[in-house]
């Protein structure tokens, strides 16, 4: 298989956008992509969306060719690619696939959201559909009553309490400060975290990522026909997606993302590194608990350990291991389709150097973990500046 | 790239199954496709599956994992690919990218769709999600309202009467009456064709197809490394996605499914054959007007003369053109997301001469054409017997 670049990255702030449609914000960063990636769009052949929820929430499906058609590229191939939350990333594999199959040469992967102004049924019973809907969702489980079970077992075995948490929160919230498309830029403090509302014990509001509508593209050429825009070469070294149990009760060990584990595990065969090779580390923090979790499944932190990372202050720009470097999914937002494209194309800014405030000093390998459900489906990319 | 083998398929009858939850009838399916390979299902490694509508109608995402956790693949890639109506054979394709291009060995795609028990929107407004929500759904156009539209100009434009259509469904019905997977197995007469119930004029009951539950898979390998499973090898030898405007007031001829002819011509291209090399054509004749459209962008009919075909008795097994050979959309049945794979797998019965007494001599070469929205999305597939 040929091996793929990223050739360009656009993306749009992530807020409560009222008055654009789905489509019109999938185009902005589909149109801020092609712009930073200084090609002209007729030369596009395909384009791949990731997105969860437009059926339920905006009452469109069949938006690969809604957005193709609005972008203009009437005639390409496209489609919608959907993994819950990790319908981005797997949109993105999707994408890395084409290209490195030799079937195109130049695709676009968007992934959108629009989420907070619908006409369907409500935001928290459509995210509910990610986990299982027979044995979960029907029992009156939200995504979030989930994931506190699981932040709750967690303590329960490990020993923690729950502010060991905290640092995870406030390094997301003191990154997206320097975010212009982070929804929530405001930094927190120790007592802002223990004093947030509680949603769902033991996880809280500063515990929680909030959602959002957005969208983030991806213009993917093979490398070794990288078109000169001026920047350093990004390319893909490596692209692995995984399973586990859709329903949490399924797992043996519910404190294991086995899917993480394994999806990384491929990852970093294929890029040839291994998890101290990683200078920055965009995770999947949906909720706090998700952090720690994703960092002990990567191989950054032993079993119920991962919290210690932030307690000894290394998940910073400047730490061990940097993550959430422009906000992560709890402060930059959490368009649920649209986060795994985010998390690339942030990944790709730090390897360029053009990360700003919060630039990992030198960065030339960094790895983006998207997860689907409650670590359900997990698809992990490498990507490294040649 | 690798050339891509058929290796297995598996059918589900098509009908109301309220005692099946929907990642029953896809295990069904699967199942079956497994059993045909005769492979051993540790094998695989990855499950690739098309539905449109599992999100509003079945309040479930994030299916591709479901499905392989329930079929016991757990670890295994899995993703959903939604082009709306066109989601089978859209997911069909990535599987056939996935091992053309190396990363897979051994792949299944299965298609599924439950839509006559559901817990959600209604299945009428739900499809209509397939059109553009915005100036299209929004204006109170249905599905079949859409494809009315598109009939009354066709029969303006080109000067047929409405019963010019009627050898279109009284074929589906006759080749259905023997298919096992049918929903509709009962032959029609030109009588009960002209009396049939008008549902949106012109299309009648007998114009539209019916939806229902199904599901069907195809397990897909290299055909290089083809195991031996007692059938001939049929390969996949175009493999072609287009797309049009999503609302059809926006193309230039309202009377030519472009995408249709722009997929179909790639995938000539790349099978290096022509319109008269095809034996057998499973058409998306989700409408009587459909097959005839589709006919003409596919190069079997000049414009506006798509309906001669069946008028001349040459659209039956026996004929130059034999389409809907086991019923096609119209009898056999479509549930949406699943209906591209059934396509698929009925072609290949055909190849394999298993297909019966609706059986086409000594069939060689046969395309399946799944189309998502009123021509929007249209996936392009030909098989040929080695």
């Amino acid at each position: 298989m040929r091996k793929v670049a990223v050739l360009g990255i656009g993306l749009t702030p992530i807020g409560e956008h009222w008055e654009k449609s789905l489509r019109v914000i999938a185009g902005e960063a589909v149109f801020a992509a092609l712009n930073d990636a200084r090609i002209a769009p007729p030369q596009m052949q395909a384009l791949y969306v990731g997105n969860m929820l437009s059926g339920p929430l905006n009452g469109q499906e069949n938006i690969g060719t809604l957005i193709a058609d609005w972008v203009g590229w009437r005639g390409v191939e496209a489609s919608k690619i959907e993994a819950a939350c990790g319908s981005g990333a797997a949109a993105f594999r999707a994408g890395v696939m084409a290209v490195a199959s030799g079937e195109f040469d130049l695709v676009t992967v968007v992934g959108v959201e629009k989420m907070t102004e619908t006409g369907g049924p409500s935001t928290t019973s459509s995210l509910a559909s990610a986990a299982d809907a027979d044995y979960e969702a029907a029992q009156g489980l939200s995504f979030v009553a989930i994931n506190a079970l699981v932040m709750r077992r967690y303590l329960h075995e490990f020993g923690w309490k729950h502010n060991d948490f905290a640092p995870f929160s406030i390094n997301a919230h003191a990154n997206a400060a320097h975010n212009p498309n982070a929804r929530l830029r405001e930094a927190i403090t120790v007592k802002d975290y223990n004093r947030a509302r509680m949603v769902a014990d033991p996880i809280n509001l500063l515990d929680a990522s909030p959602i959002g509508d957005g969208a983030a593209a991806i213009v993917l050429c093979p490398a070794d026909r990288l078109l000169p825009n001026g920047g350093p070469a990004i390319t893909v070294a490596g692209s692995a997606s995984a399973t586990d149990s859709i329903a949490v009760h399924g797992r043996r060990d519910p404190m294991l993302l086995a899917a993480a584990q394994l999806s990384a595990q491929k990852a970093y065969a294929q890029a040839g590194v291994r998890p101290e090779d990683i200078d920055v580390f965009e995770l999947h923090d949906a909720f706090s608990i998700m952090a720690a979790l994703s960092l002990e499944a990567c191989g950054f932190a032993e079993r119920g350990q991962g919290v210690r990372l932030g307690l000894d202050g290394q998940i910073g720009p400047n730490g061990k291991v940097p993550i959430a470097t422009m906000g992560g999914l709890k402060a930059r937002g959490h368009p649920v389709g649209a986060t795994g494209v985010y998390q690339l194309a942030e990944v790709a800014l730090q390897l360029r150097g053009e990360a700003g405030e919060t630039q990992v000093r030198d960065a030339r390998v960094g790895m983006a973990q998207n997860i689907g459900g409650s670590g359900a489906t997990v698809v992990t990319h490498i990507l490294a500046r040649e």
